[in-house]
């Protein structure tokens, strides 16, 4: 019988909704000796590892999974990741920030605190251009609500071109002509070998001062002292960083205190048990047929 | 010869924008008692029109035209208004203010300055339920930027129930109906006399004490009283207002100071030469050939 193990903080209502779709065949455990499924958080999951002899399938909850791609550890599993219920999140943070900026919301209020009648023009997001460093099912979503809100999307992949709402693709090695002329920048990338710094003083060099750049990926494509530098020397207008390289955020770090740098504290997508069980559900279909997962992780792509 | 005066702030931009266009037969004057063809400002038009013996037609720049609207006024022309215009200047502050109330930017940026890592969750728009007092050209294009980021549409008219994009409309005398169990409420309602504090303290006596109100249409539309008060009670959690009664806000109205009350100084949509020089270039075609104009105004209706 097919028995899946949950090892997430939330265990109990994920067991609670995976019950409520009466799963045929599926019983639950919670002796990892006894599963070949499981679902939960890459962390938990990469600690239990060695004590799953008869381990066939990861379901992440999360969209990164870099905590099972270390090289160290076994990958004679199908993982599957949390995918297509996050671009929905991620498209109301990013544009809310965007939107933010634009509308000039801070600056209104301030002068409401000193009681200024303050008609300051708002900007637009009507006619910009948005770079999004990644356009898998987040950056689609992203590519998708840039269009509603009639923008140009410039999309940078490795090589894939298959979203109808990016305009112009890049690719390698030309993440410096993606740069120019962007009037915000988002990334989406996962963390894997290939996107540390790939966000770094030469991009900032050729954004244009007034570009936003909004990081709702991993922190390791940033190089954070760059991107300091970068505002502090009025290089781009503004960062807003829902991920860093440590987090928490040690307490002497940098950003705490970077003019025009706002935290959000990796709150822009929360994987919600609702959404992560149907996916799991869907799957785990495909699972007992014996046909292929959807949202599979490639461990050499990383993503 | 159709001949046009214009009386705007802007007249020198909109001069050369409408020349660019190079319309048939089109004279310009600054003399009033040439024209038969006035485009601007409603308040300086209206002090125009007495000196306007060949009037046939106004093009005003604004949506909003109650400066025409006074029933001592000569009504012996058409009017037309600025209109398909300002539905995405609209979309992008509403939905700005309600992504930053629902992503707690402000409450983020707090933090960040206490360096405080803090993990409350956001809110999401997917799933809730805005209503739209007033759905014609901008409410309309606040309904479908609503369908794109998942939420119910819920519409209050006088009749009308054209827009495809709301979900369940609403008419007299069923306001308080249509209050119940709004997570937004927003009105683009025109100055008109039946429009007068048509939000007042029964409609938020029955709107949740989560919801947020937006006011991007006219001041009348709220009575402001009320207003204060249901934010001091907490029957609403946040109101952002564009508009007010007296607009400069006068320096002892409390609205400067009611807790949760964001004011943004009718900055909202702002009315770009460009896009109203389109709508006039579209109207003057018809009005050489003697047919009916777009975006007429109704004098009765007052919108």
């Amino acid at each position: 019988m097919p028995t899946l193990l949950i090892l997430s903080s939330n265990a109990d209502e994920y067991k609670q909704l995976i019950k409520l779709a009466q799963l045929p065949g599926l019983e639950f455990t919670t002796e990892p000796e006894n599963c070949d499924i499981v679902l939960g958080e890459p962390k938990l999951i990469r600690d239990t590892l060695p004590r799953l002899p008869n381990l066939k399938w990861v379901q992440a909850i999360y969209a990164g999974t870099e905590g099972l791609m270390d090289p160290v550890l076994r990958r004679d599993y199908t993982l599957t990741n949390a995918r297509g219920v996050f671009g929905e999140l991620m498209s109301e943070y990013v544009f809310g920030y965007l939107l933010f900026h634009e509308k000039k919301i801070f600056e209104r209020q301030s002068a409401q605190q000193l009681r200024q009648w303050d008609r300051a023009e708002s900007g637009v997001l009507r006619g910009k251009t948005i770079g999004l460093l990644g356009v898998g099912s987040i950056g689609s979503y992203l590519a998708g609500t840039a269009k509603h809100f009639g923008m140009s999307v410039h999309g940078f992949t490795r090589e894939s071109e298959s979203c109808k709402d990016v305009d112009v693709y890049f690719h390698n090695p030309d993440i410096l002509k993606f740069g120019e002329g962007l009037d915000y920048l988002v990334s989406v990338l996962p963390r894997t070998k290939d996107t540390n710094k790939i966000v770094n003083a030469s991009l900032f060099d050729v954004l244009p001062s007034h570009a936003v750049f909004i990081n709702v990926g991993r922190g390791n494509a940033v190089d954070e002292f760059a991107l300091v530098t970068a505002l502090n020397e009025g290089k781009i207008a503004a960062a807003v960083l829902d991920v860093t390289e440590k987090e928490p955020l040690p307490d002497d770090h940098p950003f705490w205190a970077t003019p025009n740098l706002l935290l959000s504290f990796h709150t822009s997508a929360i994987s919600y048990p609702e959404n992560i069980t149907k996916l799991f559900v869907e799957n785990y279909f495909l699972y007992i047929e014996g046909k292929l997962l959807k949202y599979r992780v490639g461990f050499e792509k990383g993503y």
